[in-house]
């Protein structure tokens, strides 16, 4: 390297170790320092620009962890291979992106160089070790002869009550917890539960009271509720706001819904989180109605705005009667079903997930009923390797990991799109994606085709809609699955786009 | 050991190499050898009995894979701690055996000493070093950040495809292949595809048709049968008899079924096979009525009697056109889809299992919309695992040795069961399962509750009836799961039950 690395300002109010970072982050994008290229060592580096040597310890191990730097032990640390070399080939076939659209065939998508539709996570940190000795750890077991246990193994259920309790204050046990397929089979679970116990109320008063009505949020997840749909439920949508869910709008529905199906501590898509005092009415809205509360906790483990709420299902816990017990008899039982999964913590690759159920009887009885019938979809195999993990704390260290990641992460998203004219920056306080806000849907779905053309793909904001022929404007799109170098091109062309086609050179540059 | 362990017969025309195995297994389970004890060499048993030591090798291997024996590299063969012993401790409560009438809460279940409920393989043969292998592999590749592939891994989806081209004559490819969480998922699949292509008719027609048809074997498979139900699919059940599926009960139905679901390999659970020329006036029907035969493939590895015939899907491919061809045209389209599993050839602990499609376009693309919105259940790791175990060639190895076992336990079934008066064995020409008929379901029920008061769990007949009301006498038991040694003392248990019930004491003993 000729001439020096950086140059760190004293008089700033930025932290020297984040000057630190951002230096050498820069000189790498930059070009001035190309992949394979020794960077100095931490003690030459101290020296030269009068720092701790820890506090270059630091940033490299940041940089590192970025996937900036390769440090290998006893050998001078090098720049690595660049993300973008190794990111930007073709993903192999079997690893087509999920499409929230849901349209186009099998093979047919077209190949982004750059994947921004939301939904992955970094995989980035994962304890590689710990993975590979929780999977060995679980083939290492006898070979059962029967199908798993119809609510997943105990010693799963064990540690999802345990991660739940610490990790969203979420007060239960291994008996309230049914191990599932990823989100996508524990929605259909309850979907095929809520039928079954329309179905016996209709028996038992005589009535025939039509499908069960599932009110969920407009925009929202699009696939749960074509899911629910499929099977034959009613849908009935309900307007977010800035907050999340409208309840007055619930109380509008010309059908009594059976349940709610909510994102309380980060709307999906557009990032609001429900209020204590709306959560509040929720639940007795649902304690008087009989309903259910599906709480969909997608993502709150990454909370980077804001002190984080415990779940829904954890203030609806509180204070409720247990079924079980004659003695609580007055008082109402809760009514939130929690709904979780490993794959924004960790990976959807792994297709795992949870219900945590409310002590409701006949809710259990169903789904006891159903898995009787189906059988638990998790591989026995799968659910052990998962409780290992999770046991050896290498779920609970990813975390901590990533979130600083996704922090930084969202920093580069701030800096490169905060501030554009008719295209407001927001969903960022949690998470993992961002949305645009656009005033229509042509405008949106023009943006979204440039970006497919420069190869990076983004989500239009339309497809999240659950009211025929209302096509909200906006963009969505997630900034953990590619690496920072990867991230902050995408994060370029998107600016570009908006720029370009909401003609605001004069604004914007 | 004092005196003979055994005598061959030169004259009586059992092979010495059968007589052998036959002798010292009755030692054992005569109590003349303990657990513990070392049995003479084979050098030395073969120069007391004055037949080859490859005999005695041969005899001894095949007794330590029926669990009698121990043999240790370097040390004495020892007979084993008796199965009995080892599988008589009630199961670990994660462990509960499937229940076909799915009526028991989790944790009621009966602890059953003797677990004969049919769908239990052996696991005892598994290639473990494979198994482990294949794990291990899987858990050491990359992982993604993304959900598996709709259809499934595409490596996964040749090796099933090479599978089915071998073991069930069905010419398939890759692209043919739908990875499922077992059979469960599969059916529950197909369901959710007739339901939207009824819906998609009904919305080209304008025409409320109602919920599509699915005819189902009575008696059959019946958690299947109410997943169909519970997706609000309508039943129309058919009469089965020694040969399988009544089709002229097909022509009968009030409303033209839109799918038929049948296991025409072995009919399940009396046992049947649908002669050739059933199937080819099956394939006819469907092929007039655009209707889809659900071939249910559960068990047809294991064909102890007769030549084995290949699917029905492969007959219905022979000579079918190809829709993906424009000169096919005039031709008929297959409409036989494929469901199997890993289930019964391996362990039902792994949850996976496949489609295979006929070339049907539209119901291709409703399974990909369907995958689309709520991704493949099964982990990538455990697909990849499974592709590494296909792959090794484990699996083949597997299946040639257990269907060794298998048909030695159905053999034992024979001794134990054949010639009871009014209680006619049937169901044996494959799989792992028989049936004992009996006059009715009264007399069923109290032998299915006397057996449990024995330790002893068999499934009543009546729990596969698909018509209400209507309860067939009989008993279904599974051979496959237990040792040889527990199987022996069920099958003696059994047979004192309907001994003693029916009254038989003077005909049978």
């Amino acid at each position: 390297m000729d001439g020096p690395l950086l140059v760190l300002d004293r008089r700033d109010g930025v932290p020297l170790g984040a000057q630190l970072v951002d230096g050498v982050r820069r000189g790498i994008l930059g070009g001035l320092l190309a992949p394979g290229d020794a960077v100095p060592s931490t003690r030459a580096l101290a020296a030269e620009l009068g720092v701790s040597r820890s506090s270059v310890v630091a940033a490299y191990e940041q940089l590192a962890g970025e996937g900036y730097l390769e440090l290998r032990q006893g050998a001078p640390t090098r720049v690595a291979r660049l993300v973008v070399e190794h990111e930007a080939s073709a993903p192999p076939p079997d690893r087509m992106p999920a499409n929230p659209s849901g349209r186009a065939a099998l093979g047919e998508h077209p190949v982004h160089r750059i994947d921004l539709l939301p939904g992955s996570p970094s995989t980035a940190r994962i304890d590689e070790r710990a993975w590979r000795s929780a999977w060995r750890q679980a083939a290492a077991a006898p070979i059962p002869r029967l199908s798993p246990p119809r609510a997943g193994l105990t010693g799963l259920r064990e540690e999802i009550a345990d991660h739940l309790r610490r990790a969203r204050g979420v007060a239960c046990t291994s008996d309230d917890v049914v191990v599932t397929a990823g989100t996508s089979d524990a929605v259909a679970l309850l979907g095929a539960a809520l039928l079954e116990l329309g179905r016996d109320r209709d028996a038992r008063h005589g009535t025939a009271s039509g499908p069960p009505v599932v009110a969920v949020e407009h925009p929202g997840y699009p696939s749960a509720r074509r899911l629910l749909e499929r099977r034959g439920l009613e849908i009935a949508p309900l307007p977010v706001d800035a907050d999340g869910l409208d309840l007055a709008a619930l109380q509008r529905l010309p059908r009594p819904p059976q349940a709610v199906m909510i994102t309380p501590s980060h709307q999906y898509p557009l990032g609001g989180r429900l209020p204590v005092a709306s959560r509040l009415e929720l639940i007795d809205w649902a304690r008087g109605a009989g309903a259910l509360i599906i709480e969909d906790d997608y993502d709150s483990e990454f909370r980077h705005l804001g002190a984080p709420l415990p779940a829904l299902a954890s203030l609806d816990r509180l204070g409720a009667a247990n079924p079980a017990n004659p003695d609580d008899g007055p008082r109402a039982a809760a009514r939130t079903v929690l709904v979780g999964s490993f794959s924004k913590v960790l990976t959807p690759w792994l297709r795992i997930g949870y219900l945590v159920l409310p002590g409701d009887p006949a809710l259990r009885a169903a789904i006891d009923r159903i898995r009787a019938d189906e059988t638990c979809p998790v591989p026995g195999v799968a659910q052990e390797a998962m409780r290992a993990f999770l046991a050896s704390g290498a779920l609970r260290r990813h975390i901590a990991a990533t979130r600083r990641d996704y922090a930084h992460r969202r920093r580069m998203v701030q800096d490169a799109l905060d501030g554009l004219p008719g295209a407001p920056l927001s969903g960022l306080d949690g998470g993992l994606h961002a949305v645009v806000g656009l005033a229509d849907a042509e405008t949106s779905a023009r943006i979204v085709a440039r970006l497919a053309d420069d190869g990076v793909a983004v989500a239009p904001l339309a497809d999240y809609s659950a009211v025929a022929g209302v096509r909200p404007g906006g963009l969505v799109f997630g900034y953990a699955g590619v690496g920072d170098a990867l991230l902050g091109e995408g994060l370029a062309r998107i600016r570009a786009a908006l720029v370009e086609t909401l003609d605001l050179r004069g604004d914007a540059d």
